[in-house]
């Protein structure tokens, strides 16, 4: 047991303990978020995961089992499994010889898909975060170099291909936003920064007005960016309060005299923020 | 159906279509990565996808409702719905009320874990991919920044903090694989090129042979390298073929000879080189 605290400082924390698997014959991606976006109502429970990606041979198989079962020898109670693996008979063969709660996505909902759409499946692995074809990854990846390209107004070349480009203040978010749109959805995303310049002027920088069709605001409370900004830079003007709150007050007026939509994403994960953001747009996402 | 047509101009070269949605009372990521990884499956199908996010009042689930019959009457058959909404009433509202295929995944697998951990779940949305605690969001941010910072060698400063390091010839996927692990898994990701300098010399650029521990290696064969070089300088000596079959020949032998773990990118995803990098160096992933 020692392994096990050693592993988990926070364990003491939480009452209930299990151990989780995921366990996928590709990346284990989908099979890590379906589990977390379940495992999050248990709040009680510290649950200890491992994800065990391209388990795509007999021998893989067998060695997950082993896997799981030791553990479920050393917690004393069976581990809880979900699994993404498409091959039928390898799947089978992990619920039937775990000795776990195994929660098997494709054994789920492949069936009624199947009865739905009056075909078989394909039970083909990889498709899913895989290079569907060649068009497809370029876009994606021209979106990257192209958000990369144009972080925190780094160059206004070419800002008239932007799907989207976020403004706000210094660390309201338009960073990971942006690489979140262009990585995820494959938006090409420029971000500027709203600068104390901007206030001074009272409109919008130069070089993004004539794209303000695009524009998109970020905000955030004054409070939690001053914590953003200490942590970047400790007791500085940059970080005081005052400061935190004079920038994110003109920022705000300034997107509204403009209209431009604004999201505040001072509660808000990296993923809520892109998602509001494509969703108030209309841009279409593709997922990878 | 004319708009239908429109909408999807590569409708022909499939047989068979189906409008599907994702309904979400957060981001709908889950619910679309899950639909996605079913949905490949049946290669046939021509699925026009259709994502709700932030289904959270009894307004928009009937407004979803609304839109989902509307285009069942429109197709004339049915469409698939892929719901993660947490809300036990509205899930179940949807179930009854809307004319389609449901596919509810909190309906079947909440259940069994509650049975299993031998508790109610919360049923409060949102929690997976909201901002779990400030420590983590810290972490994953400060990921993220690192990521951008030491992204194609800009800065040797702090290598040292450095969770991997990628090395490989220009184009080879450094930027969006390190772009990935910092986003989706928290890990500081830097990358760094390997140029025809190196070859000359022999031997690893100085700035990083000292941290050979965490240097992991990207390679591509030299035909698809081509490719995408020709995408960004058409016609140049740096995208000819030949170009090409050096740089990477001299680079593998480089990487072999210094023993840097290697894994190939030309037919690999963003997800699956990410996930090979976590695997094989065994970084502790966090999905976020």
């Amino acid at each position: 047991m020692d392994e096990l605290v050693n592993a988990v400082p926070t364990a003491e924390t939480k009452p209930h303990r299990r151990t989780v698997f995921f366990i996928s014959d590709r990346t284990g991606i989908t099979a890590e978020m379906l589990g977390n976006s379940m495992l999050v109502q248990f709040e009680q429970f510290q649950f200890d995961r491992r994800t065990i990606p391209f388990v795509d041979s007999n021998e893989k198989v067998e060695d997950v089992i082993r896997q799981i079962n030791q553990l479920a020898e050393r917690d004393g109670q069976r581990p809880i499994v979900f699994t993404s693996i498409v091959d039928d008979e390898a799947a089978e063969h992990v619920r039937s010889e775990a000795n776990a709660l195994t929660l098997d996505v494709f054994q789920v909902f492949i069936s009624p898909l199947e009865a739905e759409l009056q075909m078989r499946s394909s039970h083909a692995a990889g498709r899913s975060h895989g290079i569907a074809n060649s068009h497809e990854y370029f876009a994606r990846m021209e979106a990257i170099n192209f958000t990369q390209a144009h972080d925190d107004g780094a160059t206004t070349r070419d800002l008239a291909k932007a799907q989207v480009i976020l403004v706000g203040v210094s660390r309201c978010g338009k960073t990971p936003t942006s690489l979140y749109l262009a990585l995820q959805f494959g938006i090409r995303t420029a971000n500027f920064p709203l600068t104390p310049d901007d206030f001074v002027d009272r409109k919008l920088p130069a070089s993004i007005r004539m794209h303000k069709d695009r524009l998109f605001g970020l905000t955030i409370q004054a409070e939690r960016l001053r914590e953003i900004r200490e942590e970047r830079r400790p007791n500085s003007p940059y970080a005081s309060l005052e400061n935190c709150r004079f920038e994110v007050r003109e920022a705000e007026h300034l997107m509204e005299r403009e209209r431009i939509p604004m999201v505040d994403t001072t509660t808000k994960s990296i993923e809520e923020i892109a998602t509001t953001v494509l969703h108030r747009t209309g841009l279409r996402r593709t997922v990878y």
